[in-house]
């Protein structure tokens, strides 16, 4: 035990990472591989069973709670971000630093090109014993288990605004769920809620085209299923619907962050300020008062 | 990043609305929004995606956790009622000022409006896609996604009661809930807690009409899809169905109330000032008695 | 609002019950009502849609979060049992007087029959609008939306195992969560918890018979459909089966007690009780030597 | 009363194991012997009742839950494992003794074997009334009620990869949840959290062989099939299947602590680490400050 203890303790001098910036982002990639490999996997359990072990509710329950396990696992060291969206928020309102930004989207897009990869292992058998199983479009298509894929009845124009209200949505709640005014919830359970937002978003949103609003998630897996059989067509399929999950949550993201500012952040922040405002006059006021009093004195003496 | 901080906090002060109870309206209206908008949008989908995004359980949820969202984004600002008829039951029992009622009441309904109109955005080619898809009876009709309509088997006099039964059983939950005397849960759970409450009215109360148990939530949308192309039918409908869920909410709030106060909340509260008053007769017992002991003292002097 | 915060008062005097076992069944009778209502409702939409509403997961989640509610409405008044065999379970430990016993589960009973008389009103056209619905067993049965009925596979003998082991597998969960020397679980959460284990029993252990584990909620609802129209068959279906939920539980409810305190119940307590006499003997041992170091100090003057 | 309260305390007395390692591993028996009657006996209702009261996702939610409610129950006298590899994973990282990993090993595996005993017993006439019901395999087989078996598609490779992938998943967030230094949950909602890993896990990696990913819950069962009917197929059937479950997941295991401790657990240890050093060191400079200051005031006098 003695030794066990010596070993382990030279192992976390040996492997620490000293910089900061690094630690984060590596964290953030751990944290999107998990929401990645527990969502996709979920996808996949779906598609590959045919419906005897999933429906598009199970799907929504593990991308949530996959969320929520992601944050939990990375949340105390990088923030548990998991989605470039959210870190665009966080920066857009000053709370993060911008260099931060292209750190994190790339980390997080790392992460979900391994968890992409792991489900692809796992499910490797399951894979090869569907006909057509590497196919994009179709019926046996197989695509859509790693990245998100717009239903027939969709427009691009009408997906792009699908991924925008999706994501100004996620954004909205999360804004209120980590706004330091506002906090409505016990420390410590912001990833639970954040789980509940994001199957909320499943339950509600899911059905035009599968509800990415996080570039990562969805560009990271389409780039996987590129290079390991599905070829390029995961690029050109729907006239470049890779485009779509992965500009348009940046721009729902904008309009979440003025929805939640103008029609809650801002007045909560005035209040906040006001208080400390007035706090702090009354002890000015105070403090003039004490002086005066104290001037009285002197001249009373 | 300096910069950025100036110009945040210019248009924190431009745009802070300074009087409260707008303040509180507008919260309100975003928070139902969010309801309306994740609840109605998982019958939506539901009913668009013909049962393979969707079923009844998914729209239960989306309703409770919705619920949750919803409270978690206003109610530090107005306390997330949601619906006018919480807001009654805390006018009735003297918690909030009457005149917030109708303010509240407009706010909500605002809210819900909007939320239907960003489903209706949202599932737009969806909608279109189905034939026959702007009815509102008839085994395509889709106004169902937006308001409530009775089923088949409904006379209006038992979806009254229907209404009346499901609003109770939220009012008598939730006063539990946020009761000063009886504060079953930790503080800041209220808004799970209420969002399983809203679930297991819809798991158990929905067959009938679909638990509106909600003024806001019913009309808003119900005035939107008038505009938005199913025209006066959705009015007309069901011999003015739509004035059930609009008007039994509140006789359902009244008989919440009462029974609640007369079940628990009349004797916990009572409890409660019994061990303030004979707190206080000690205080005075003690304060008579040194009273009596000083004077004891003096005339021992 | 001056004046109504008078009347309010006053009603809250007139209404007032001073007596504090009276007070506590009729809180366990509001909780029971509660979870029959939300319970058997949520049956009563699974049977009468014919499954468009509902399945048996969405029965077991209803139970589930109906139980929580429950407590969470009563439990700071009477300590939320809503089952007789739950009060059963904390007499036999002396954590709960003798004489609550039979006065809670007389209004538990009472709380379940008024809370079928609820769903039975709130879907009375849906019970009328179904061909044979007052038929206590075959296709078209509905008495099962009250009381439970054992499955056509079943015999009595098994079926007395099967509430026997539902029961004890409650109490084992339930006594762990209310253990005052285990306490896992942070105060306020236990409703949530037994909410929990509820929805679990249901999920593995509802086949059979539907899971009653609660005398009184399998009585009360029986005794009503007896009134309501289904007669004298509800109790002598299958035998008699009715004895069954009825009295199982309580032997269940022993063995439950048994298993917990045997494999960690008494063990904690012990661990408990050791480390307090440990404190007490330190504190001895501290006075024995305190007080010698005194004596000596004075032979020292 | 008095007399019961003496009886209850001679029990308590004459029943209380003194030794810590036997009086833990009975915790972690019944602890695991809930999570295994929960978790099969859920499986046993989808089986048996053919789909009507069941479906995988309730399997899924039994498994969860049951493994919350089994860590409920013993977690504060054993850690509430519930699994070999969990008990592996934290001998490994040197927070458990290595003589505790055989003794839970065994109490685990018992509990198990008990827990599919009960399901066995309570299901006993649904079995018998299932044509064919003691197969192990083929469309009638209910061995997969107990032990885990591999799909049709699935090979023994993929398989052991699965097997190796889920335990991975596992051990990462259950070590993100108990790390002391990352702790990122309020106390006492641990066993939550891992209830919610092993339903996402469910939800996604259990299309293959239905997610053992526990030594102990796999191998208990099977041995209880073996001797209650199924004879030594369970054993035998796909060229010994047996093994994968039993001995994959402590492979899985190295690497989940590998990659947590890469990722994430290494660095925040060194932090923590890091900054109790620049404490001690900021104690020993202000010492030598105050040391020197005093001497200079010593020199100055």
């Amino acid at each position: 035990m003695g030794k066990q203890k010596v070993y382990l303790d030279k192992m976390s001098h040996f492997f620490q990472i000293h910089n900061l910036l690094l630690r984060q982002a590596l964290a953030e990639c751990l944290g999107t591989l998990i929401l990645v490999m527990f969502g996709c996997g979920a996808v996949a359990q779906l598609v590959l069973s045919g419906g005897s072990h999933g429906m598009f509710l199970t799907v929504n329950f593990a991308f949530g709670f996959a969320a929520t396990l992601g944050i939990l696992v990375c949340g105390q060291v990088s923030g548990g971000h998991l989605n470039p969206a959210v870190t665009f928020a966080l920066c857009l309102l000053g709370r993060e630093r911008w260099k931060k930004f292209p750190m994190y989207f790339l980390f997080q897009t790392i992460g979900a090109f391994f968890g992409a990869a792991i489900i692809f292992g796992m499910y490797y058998d399951a894979l090869w014993d569907r006909p057509g199983s590497f196919n994009v479009t179709g019926p046996n298509a197989t695509a859509n288990i790693f990245a998100t894929y717009p239903g027939r009845h969709l427009t691009i124009v009408n997906g792009f605004f699908d991924q925008i209200i999706g994501t100004a949505a996620l954004i909205v709640c999360i804004l209120a769920i980590v706004d330091p005014y506002n906090n409505p919830i016990p420390q410590g359970l912001e990833a639970f809620t954040v789980g509940f937002v994001v199957l909320v978003i499943g339950l509600s949103m899911g059905f035009n085209s599968g509800y990415a609003v996080n570039p990562a998630r969805d560009i990271g897996p389409r780039i996987f299923t590129a290079i390991a059989g599905w070829g390029g067509g995961v690029f050109s399929a729907r006239q470049g619907w890779f485009l779509v999950p992965l500009f348009a949550p940046f721009l729902g993201t904008i309009i979440g962050v003025i929805i939640y500012q103008l029609m809650v952040g801002f007045h909560i922040e005035g209040e906040f300020r006001e208080k400390n405002k007035r706090e702090e006059e009354n002890v000015r006021l105070t403090n003039v008062n004490s002086n005066n009093s104290k001037e009285e004195t002197k001249e009373a003496h």
